[in-house]
């Protein structure tokens, strides 16, 4: 089976169908109607029709959705039932927070090589990974690591992006707060929390 | 002057707006045409005109926006020319590294209290905040504090808002990977790492 042409905005909610149909899973619900699926998400029904129609038929009318079938074709789709090698780039607390973080196993994503610029973390040993110092990162290529994660502060991301392009890393996950420039073959997914935090005083009534 | 109807994808996008506006008014620039200021951000500028036209008529033909002007607006609309105090709960690896995160105080959040349930920290002095139990959550009512910062691991992150909405919390940043259910009046901005992180693979070439 082939999937063509679905939309980013369509993969972008992708992950979110996988973790509810994960969940209903283990709590042994074999099978969900599109409508309770999306309810559980606080989604519009024919948004996530709509979304799951690029999977092809696996919707039974009067059963629903197949949890098992689906999850699994999603996880196919976005390449979550291989594991993928990934550098990260900073291992400042966010860096440490992350390699603690249990999301990045269960997604696949394998962290195998750690840089710092700070000469007293390199040598130390964290998950498993020796820290090397960040001017060793053109070692990377020969590696041939598909995936950066970009933690460190904001003014030095580009100059990482750009070695992380150089040693032909394919998609990089950059939580420093800036536009990263690079060709188009590689994808960036930038997590940018202080734009999340700088629209929560909007919604706080005017007295608060 | 008063701001109405403005949509929640224009909210979003707010943030990003001001910290370009920001950034080329600390480069000396005075005005901007709507079409570089979306060149530079990297959207479609006929979606920047429309956002920004919520503000009124700041851009003079000819000379464009007023980098000065326009700024100090959206820190208006969005109530980030007044300080909000907030409250971090759970002090693990992502809560420290916000902490020391330039984000919070530039955009106006000032955390004033910390709480986490491991009896190890409770007491410690964190940012100049003691750290509290977190079984003192519901002292937080007499201080009125509007906003909550969750960064707890994400099976206990429902309680912790259920607790924040309880002593009257208006906002929320959720890190937790969950969908929290609160009452309409509270606002919940859920920044979730997995989600960014589980669709980067699917952009990566086949043989990856």
């Amino acid at each position: 089976m082939r999937y063509h042409k679905i939309p980013d905005e369509t993969v972008r909610r992708l992950p979110t169908y996988l973790r509810e149909l994960q969940l209903l899973r283990e709590q042994g619900t074999e099978n969900i109607s599109s409508h309770e699926l999306a309810d559980s998400l606080h989604i519009n029904p024919p948004l996530i029709r709509k979304d799951l129609s690029y999977f092809g038929d696996f919707g039974t009318p009067g059963v629903g959705y197949d949890t098992e079938k689906l999850s699994r074709c999603i996880r196919k789709i976005l390449k979550l039932n291989t594991s993928h090698r990934a550098a990260l780039i900073g291992l400042g607390n966010l860096g440490r927070a992350l390699l603690r973080y249990p999301g990045f196993g269960r997604y696949g994503l394998n962290i195998c090589a750690i840089f710092d610029n700070d000469t007293k973390k390199v040598g130390t040993i964290v998950n498993n990974v020796k820290v090397a110092h960040i001017s060793r990162l053109s070692g990377l290529k020969r590696r041939k690591i598909p995936l950066g994660i970009i933690t460190v502060p904001g003014e030095t991301a580009q100059e990482i992006a750009d070695k992380l392009v150089a040693v032909g890393v394919k998609g990089i996950l950059n939580f420093a707060p800036y536009y990263l420039d690079v060709p188009r073959r590689v994808k960036v997914i930038t997590i940018d929390i202080a734009m999340g935090l700088a629209r929560l005083p909007y919604y706080l009534p005017n007295h608060a």
